[in-house]
């Protein structure tokens, strides 16, 4: 995404070697945006709105984008979404899964929740991973997000 | 997207000129998905929902991805969206926002009533517009999109 909008990433991931993985191949493609790493559901919807740990911010407000994952601690990425799509501050902020799941009801369940795209994770082949991130991140570079209010 | 899942990409596009190039540079990405072009919104709907010149078709239940962009005749993008998103049938479906608008308010609305991303057509560079679109077709080489219902 073009850097003028000062784009922040949230990775939402509880796997510490996913979420460098994850960051590693999105720098591969050029990506220079902030990226926070956060690890559970919670602190998820804690930094988004402002509460707990990030009380007082009004991160709801910056130009996110959102890879969330599904399998997380806490709250799970279904109830992240659902509370972020049922939110005015909020529904308007780009959600991709990226998820070890492909179970066929999971990918429709999420897409009726709102999130913009479904990835695959593939665990058993890290290189097959990384390549469907480094191609997420080329393709974030034409993509235009909200501007946060 | 794996073949396997058979979804059909619809362009919905006015201009032929645009059009095939959005279907040039997806086979570009070796994307081997049926690609379906219409040229209004009202042809769109009529598509998805069987009615119309698809008069008892269930186009809805197929796998479907849509590139839709903003400035269509007979009815808009955000009329098509909108009422993709509000109906059960069809809410599911990604819907890529594919425009020249790069208003953002244009792109804020888009978001708000549920596209998945919002892509600009460079109009003065059909280089610029061309590499957009291949890698979107990258992209979707990883993306799962839901099963037709």
């Amino acid at each position: 995404m073009p850097s003028e909008q000062m784009v922040t990433i949230l990775v939402v991931e509880d796997d510490p070697g996913h979420a460098r993985l994850i960051e590693r191949n999105l720098r591969y493609s050029n990506i220079a945006n902030d990226i926070v790493k956060l690890t559970d559901g919670q602190q998820a919807l804690d930094y988004l709105f402002g509460e707990g740990e990030y009380e007082g911010m009004r991160n709801y407000s910056s130009s996110l984008l959102v890879l969330l994952d599904l399998n997380l601690p806490v709250l799970d990425g279904f109830q992240v979404l659902k509370r972020m799509k049922s939110d005015d501050r909020t529904k308007h902020i780009p959600v991709i899964m990226v998820t070890s799941s492909d179970d066929t009801q999971d990918v429709s369940k999420c897409y009726e929740l709102g999130c913009s795209v479904f990835l695959t994770k593939p665990l058993l082949d890290y290189e097959q991973f990384s390549e469907a991130i480094r191609k997420l991140g080329l393709f974030l570079s034409v993509v235009k997000v909200p501007q946060g209010g």
